[in-house]
């Protein structure tokens, strides 16, 4: 077998033991959460059919889907079908259904959906899901952008109700805030004051266009948005009645009061700001704060499926895109062929916040830390005497380990040090006749001398109290 | 847009929220022996190269790999090839390499030896591995035969120790008895043994045929063993001297016996031999049991890569294929340019443990369980009156819920019943005007009355109880 250089395909990664931890970290905190506020977890399957997928996420999402390859003789299936259809000439888009029916998925939410429709005689509404696992996008790989990344989603479908929004609220407060987060920002919009406001300037038909440049405010400032939206079509009348619009500022109260005062004809865009409003009662209602919740009507992320409410979370205590987000939208499920299901939902960012907790140094001490205790083994003899003691440490629960063959001691500490492994006891001769083993502390280097017989007295005592 | 109808590929499975409980019961039981044993997780990709993978499993184990179709103009690329090659015509064979160069994960082995020589730097040996990540075959979907499946495996790489070999049998032990498995059989053979008998035949090339027909013991009995035989090349006498090794009994120690005086001649086989025993040993010097680990030459798993001990798990509660194996295998990393690494792992089989503890009710009924509390939501000023009590609940680590709407009682239960929330608090107006909730026990009917003010004491409790 010829020998192959190993490599791993672009934009994706290995995790290694300490990114590993890390990453549990994050996404059992998360999880715990979600389970607190009774959200159940569901999986689906890595590949869906290609047809679930294709047509849900627009043409430039449909190339971006990783199509798998039929098994067995594809080619001669492909040919059979070519034949029937009188042999015209094989492009990419005549050739793909032939010989691929199967895909990666995409997302967590259209899987969710088609789980929804396929189970609804097993499910009660409303039904409160979330889900954790990796999807894939033929993106072109860059700095923080993979081609295979977590998503870490929550969804209730089956409920209209806004406390649903105000729960989803609290949900980003306490999961960051147990992630040790301190100033994060979590921004409201609804898409209904969007539709407002597009149709108070007379040009509802606009809305994507509007919300497109006016997202770009904090990039562009005031002069990029209006040379934007003159180029998307309007006029520089338009933009002096959006102008108020876009500069909102003040209190969430006042944005409020505001707002009401522009879209006062428009009972879309009431109804959007009433919205909003109970949201952030119900908030209140929950004694939960709300100064770090904003109203932020630049907020536009995704108009094209987003009816109700708008959620984007940011972090500012370093520089990083969003780290969450979601919102409301109703019918997803309308394409396979459930109508009227409304749902809103949130999504955590966990490679951000990875990035984020690594920057802030928020990662727990414990975290990093697996095995707790390593026996060295300088022969057989202590071997032996070490085998009985590891199994009562690790009846107490404590994670520990043999050096598993008799080795240099620097050679068993250089172990000790890669691993992180904070104890570790040593047997040599004088400990086994007296039976007072030495145990070294490797951050401190001090050595302490225990009886073979209070050895799990003395680390159940320094692991539970967090050493 | 039109309805798709929702289903999903043949061979694969959604998880509802009950088996993902179940499932994750699993996970983390056998997680936490692992990490208690000093292994630690590690992620690779779910893509791997196509040339990572090709040629590592047979021709068979080739044509099961799914492949992924390359992104972009994939045809035109091809063609593009094939003009260069002078235009033969295409098949299936030719066609692959030129539109796919990813495929999906086939086991966790063949990535943690990829892992191993590109992390090589980064890794301290002995490394001490476990990977639980789902791998995908293109398998003929069966009852218990998936095309999408968890594998769950640990492997120590660059240590001879046979440590290991015994700790992984403690592994098993103690995951398994965790799981409230109460009878199962741990077999254990040498690769070595085999090879000895083989050599002491005279026939050594036919190792592998000679074990997989003595493998068939079990199934159909000693005339059955001996017609394999004589088709694949033994002859009568050989049968003959083969006869006392197929029918091997009595204790371990008895077995060993017998082993030896069959092998003595056989440098390979004493050799398999002595290293049967020293595992044996180590198990006892843990003072753990060996009455579950059985000696059993007719176990032949994995003969093409297992160099040394081989390892075979099974319940003798319910009639059920293996649920977990392993071995110890020279040169796995050889395939990638490490030469002179050994290694020795074992996997757990997740998906029949599941059948298993279904079949004998072993799942914690707590397993089963998410949100604890749910409150009733009748109108607007109770669910108000909920909100600051939902809060303080969830504030004490008690998973709970409104009802998100104000519904019929009967709705509102019927909600509870199917979630399988044990505890309903009825709020009305006669509880809010007095203060003295009614909490009703979902499984006994039973409803007690508790202030608002104690509600969560009230659960604190049950829920330590583990009611």
């Amino acid at each position: 077998m010829a020998t192959i250089k190993p490599a791993i395909p672009k934009g994706t990664r290995d995790f290694s033991p300490e990114e590993m931890v890390k990453r549990n970290y994050i996404f059992d905190t998360i999880r715990t959460v979600f389970k607190k506020y009774g959200y159940q977890e569901i999986q689906t399957p890595t590949m869906e059919n290609l047809d679930t997928l294709t047509g849900k996420y627009g043409d430039e999402g449909d190339k971006l889907i990783f199509k798998v390859l039929n098994s067995g003789d594809f080619w001669a299936e492909a040919e059979r079908r070519n034949q029937k259809a009188g042999n015209p000439e094989w492009s990419s888009k005549t050739l793909l259904p032939a010989v691929s029916e199967k895909a990666l998925r995409y997302d967590l939410t259209v899987p969710f959906a088609r789980y929804v429709v396929m189970h609804q005689n097993d499910i009660t509404l409303p039904f409160k899901r979330f889900q954790v696992q990796p999807v894939w996008r033929a993106d072109r790989p860059q700095k923080g952008r993979y081609r295979e990344f977590y998503q870490c989603d929550a969804d209730v479908v089956g409920s209209e109700s806004l406390l649903n929004e105000a729960e989803f609220v609290l949900i980003y407060q306490e999961a960051l805030s147990n992630l040790g987060l301190k100033d994060f920002t979590i921004k409201i919009n609804n898409r209904k004051i969007l539709s407002g406001i597009a149709e108070i300037i007379g040009k509802p038909e606009l809305i994507v266009d509007m919300t497109v440049a006016i997202d770009k405010l904090d990039k562009v400032g005031l002069n990029g948005v209006t040379k934007e939206l003159l180029e998307r079509g309007f006029t520089e009348a338009d933009i002096e009645r959006l102008k108020p619009v876009i500069l909102l500022e003040g209190t969430n109260g006042s944005k409020i009061d505001q707002l009401k005062a522009v879209l006062t004809s428009s009972e879309t865009g009431l109804k959007g700001i009433a919205e909003l409003e109970l949201i952030l009662e119900y908030v209140s209602l929950f004694e939960s704060q709300t100064s770090n919740v904003e109203v932020d009507i630049t907020l536009a992320r995704g108009l094209n499926y987003y009816t109700g409410a708008i959620f984007e979370v940011k972090t500012n205590e370093v520089p990083m895109g969003s780290i969450g987000g979601g919102g409301r939208y109703d019918d997803l499920t309308g394409m396979f062929g459930l109508k009227g299901l409304t749902g809103v939902g949130i999504s955590f960012g966990a490679d951000r916040i990875y990035d984020v907790l690594q920057e802030l140094d928020l990662f727990p001490e414990r975290t990093s830390l697996t095995t707790q205790v390593l026996f060295s083994n300088f022969d057989t003899e202590a071997e032996k005497f070490a085998l009985p003691l590891l199994r009562k440490l690790r009846s107490e629960g404590i994670s520990a380990e043999v050096y598993p063959s008799p080795a240099r001691l620097k050679k068993q500490l250089g172990y000790a040090d890669d691993k992180k492994i904070p104890y570790v006891v040593l047997i040599g001769s004088e400990e086994m006749q007296s039976g007072l083993l030495s145990v070294k502390n490797m951050k401190t280097g001090e050595q302490a001398k225990v009886r073979a017989e209070q050895l799990f007295m003395y680390f159940k005592q320094t692991t539970d109290a967090g050493v």
